[in-house]
């Protein structure tokens, strides 16, 4: 595979290593992803109320639960911020 | 970086390549991106009515490019069906 495709499968397997195999998230399980997987990129989240907003923009269908396309969206928001600040600082 | 972070920034760098400093992706760097870096994922794309119809579907402004936003929400979406594809099988 090429590194993009390697890069893909391995957001994947990180979004399965907190959804387990019922393949998606809670509130709990996407705040440990954030707080350990993306540390750099996001400001932990520690109280309910940010983590309640977070969880309910990303909870496209409102099932209460994130799915690995809400998480994609997710992924993909986030790396366009982080690029769009990146060429602020160029 | 995490796994996550580091697959992230490896997809940015990839758009990169084929956008070089103009930060967007034209027609025909599309094509290339994809022919060369998701073999795996997507079928070759030979004919330009293929290529127009991907284009502006991921062309959410209209502007004629795809920009790092539009291309990161291209790659959530073959995650998402490569990762349904997969469920399928399993």
């Amino acid at each position: 595979m090429s590194d993009l495709e390697t890069s893909m499968v391995s957001i994947i397997d990180v979004f399965h290593k907190y959804s387990g195999h019922k393949c998606h998230l809670k509130k709990a399980e996407l705040k440990d992803l954030i707080n350990h997987e993306m540390r750099h990129f996001i400001k932990k989240v520690q109280d309910d109320e940010t983590l309640g907003q977070l969880f309910s923009d990303l909870d496209r269908n409102g099932d209460e639960k994130i799915n690995l396309r809400e998480f994609m969206t997710f992924i993909a928001q986030v790396s366009s911020a982080c690029h769009d600040l990146s060429l602020m600082h160029d």
